[in-house]
């Protein structure tokens, strides 16, 4: 026996600059001495427009991510309706990243902060030494305490999470068609999504598009048009924090696609295909063949690791209550920003009086944030600072469906084609990479003109059936 | 505790005509009485053209597939590589022939023909009866019973393998920039592509290309440009039903983009990530984090089914053994195209000699055939036939990477940028839908200007290691 050996054309200077980094399971990894590290923990919005803002300055960036990628998350809904694939809306961070020389990618996951030694500690045993820290891990969904209803209700956070609901619809509809059991194709053809929010109205608009117009043609032995879409909302309308004019704008655009909109309605459990509502006293149950969650958020975990080591006081979700510069009160060189961040100070930098609302969990909301503590890391290099971090609403905008958005701008409120314009341009203008762009505005331009959808594979568990006992 | 209802504006007759059907387990899937049955197994190449062909015929077609979607799979290795998105190369079945009125599509698995009852069964225990039966189920990878290879080396038939390929090889470049052992990471960065047939030389040219190119500025720690690539073919030459001096311009082209080739090299072992190759007398081991399997094609299992029910003849590999019109020689209503048809008659019809090679399992092949059986079905019914099967060789190819392909066409040989050329029109152009061309076309230019991939997501099983037992 002999073993292939590396040919001697190959470079041996190859191995790279860690070559000289120590070997120990618990290493600590290599800085260059002097420098000040910045490491971000999370590469969604807030933490990928930190490390941007980082790209020219004088310092070392650490970004972290249990991910390779960058996720678009405001498209993710298209992805779970077969319209867009994960790769449209993806960037890998490598790549977006690659041409920032003072920027290190890790994929990896934390597993402990320690404010003392100032480092970070990841899955693998290695330790990631810091001077500022900057968290922005974002949230993950959450099922009121009813964790069990996970299996039933998927929510959409990650790829995952979509490719399953995509599976779950497109197989119903499967199902549906191959079944003659009048009843269990009723359930089959009924889409439940909880959670009005933005959200839930897009899964909702989109899946009504995707029932009456796309697939309406794809069968023979059922009526895709006869499906039910049923959003449920605890609130006395939709998209709580739009104006209520928008609200009942997005509801009667909602109901001209067929939506049936519940509002005032609470989900009080999911037993498998089951669903108990409350609506005021009255207490009502309906079957559906797929539940789609969009309601709730919590921590998904870093929240608590963070408070754990620092001290940090937590909302009842779990977002980390930050100073006005977005900085822990306990250690001003850890920042938490993006959607795990508790941000409720006014224009005046005072804390708001009990009961104020965080800013919402949205991107821009998170970008500003990211770019805000990258500014402020480098003044405070500079031995100066910034004001107290204020953030400059834009406006913010939902999508129904093909034609129909709401756009709360400061000084207007747009609905209809306009709005649904305004979303479309916002979204692919903010896309990352300039591919991510391209293809998709490719993708929605095939789609806009051919009304179908080309991403609605069934993966995975092809065959996996929805098992639907006998109504009692 | 109240049900609550389906609205009363909804369609009572959107049940369809499944109505009328009945509703036992075993049923029989309603046809019209006195319209020509045509059953398809399998939307690939063959089974999609066929039922095409028959989108205007006076009879009815039912196409059976496991998948909701036709795969171009010539395309498949670009999922692999992160090149392109599974959407990309994937038509929803439904999408494709959702104006064919006289088709419909079943989304379920055969398991059983009864050639007397002229039926299928599917594994719903429906059966489904016809006239006409057209089996194009194709092969799957084939480990020359070693199936315990299987988890070390995935193949590349369906989105799932490729998607775990994908992950496995994003998976050990993060990996190896992760660790400082450097013989875990040398390991880490040595691929090793089992098969020199145009699946392993793509998949190579294509490794290459991502580790010379795509990534080469993408990480801080490791160099992928010292990554090793092999390429193992048992053979004395990659490509061997080329003509010699195409296989030999296809392994110089390799070389020159940092593929180690080696040919009359045999896997004999693979445990974990030592593999055992034997060349000639010579038994050698090497270490490889990524292993791809490229070699070997196999009955999936329909050949055997067939084979039970009908006393059909099969090939060492399972292939069916077909009469010169493509049908079973004992039931001249059964056919079988593409990959998994046995084709070896001479152009007069004559059955060929003992030892002929059947038809290439390659997209042309399964189209021709699969148009010229809908063709034959059609003649039959009009009381007249077609002449036996010729198949028209418009040329086979390759393509190796960047501006390099071979190109064997009839007339002429092409190799380099030409080739690549050719390629890249013959794919574009034999992509199924419209949004399809549109969105490869899209990502492609895009690729081709950036020199990225956008699509090189590690999902699913995002943290699973590379166990690397240390070597003896």
């Amino acid at each position: 026996m002999q073993t292939v050996q590396r040919p001697p054309d190959s470079d041996p200077s190859a191995q790279g600059n860690a070559a000289e980094a120590p070997s120990s399971e618990h290493e600590v990894l290599p800085v260059t001495p002097g420098k000040h590290q910045v490491v971000i923990v999370g590469g969604g919005f807030g933490g990928l427009y930190a490390a941007q803002q980082l790209g020219r300055a004088d310092l070392e960036v650490t970004l972290i991510d249990k991910r390779n990628f960058h996720l678009f998350q405001p498209l993710l809904y298209q992805v779970a309706m077969g319209g867009l694939s994960p790769g449209d809306i993806a960037s890998p961070l490598r790549g977006v990243l690659s041409a920032q020389k003072n920027t290190r990618v890790l994929m990896g996951e934390v597993t402990d902060v320690d404010p003392n030694q100032q480092a970070v500690s990841l899955n693998d045993g290695r330790t990631v030494p810091y001077d500022s820290l900057i968290v922005a891990t974002g949230m993950s969904h959450f099922y009121f305490g009813r964790d069990d209803w996970a299996d039933a209700a998927p929510g959409l956070k990650t790829v995952e999470d979509a490719l399953e609901m995509r599976r779950r619809i497109f197989a119903a509809f499967e199902q549906a068609e191959n079944t003659t059991d009048l009843d269990l194709r009723q359930t089959l053809l009924t889409f439940l999504i909880v959670g009005g929010g933005p959200t839930g109205v897009e899964l909702a608009g989109s899946m009504a598009e995707l029932a009456h117009h796309t697939l309406r043609n794809d069968f023979r032995h059922i009526d895709t048009t006869a499906s039910r879409i049923l959003l449920i909302e605890g609130m006395d309308r939709v998209l709580p924090p739009f104006p209520a004019e928008l609200s009942a704008r997005a509801q009667t655009d909602l109901e001209k696609m067929g939506v049936e909109v519940l509002t005032k309605s609470l989900v009080t459990d999911i037993a498998g295909h089951q669903i108990t509502l409350k609506q005021g006293d009255e207490v009502t149950t309906l079957r559906a063949g797929t539940v789609l969650w969009a309601a709730g958020v919590r921590d998904p975990g870093m929240g608590g690791i963070l408070a754990a080591s620092t001290g940090a006081e937590r909302d009842r979700s779990g977002r980390v209550m930050v100073s006005d510069d977005l900085s822990l009160p306990t250690h001003p060189n850890v920042f938490v920003v993006g959607d795990l961040a508790h941000f409720a100070h006014q224009v005046d930098g005072a804390a708001s009086p009990e009961g104020n609302r965080p800013l919402p969990g949205v991107a821009p909301v998170a970008m500003q944030e990211g770019k805000y503590v990258a500014k402020l890391i480098q003044k405070q290099l500079q031995d100066t600072t910034l004001p107290p971090f204020e953030y400059k609403d834009s406006g913010s905008l939902a999508v129904i469906g093909r034609h129909a958005a709401v756009v709360n701008l400061p000084w207007a409120k747009l609905t209809g084609f306009p709005a649904w314009f305004v979303w479309l341009f916002v979204h692919i203008f903010y896309l990352i990479e300039f591919d991510n762009k391209l293809m998709v505005m490719t993708q929605w331009g095939a789609n806009y003109l051919t009304r179908k959808q080309g991403s609605r594979l069934i993966t995975e568990k092809v065959f996996e059936k929805v098992e639907v006992s006998t109504p009692e």
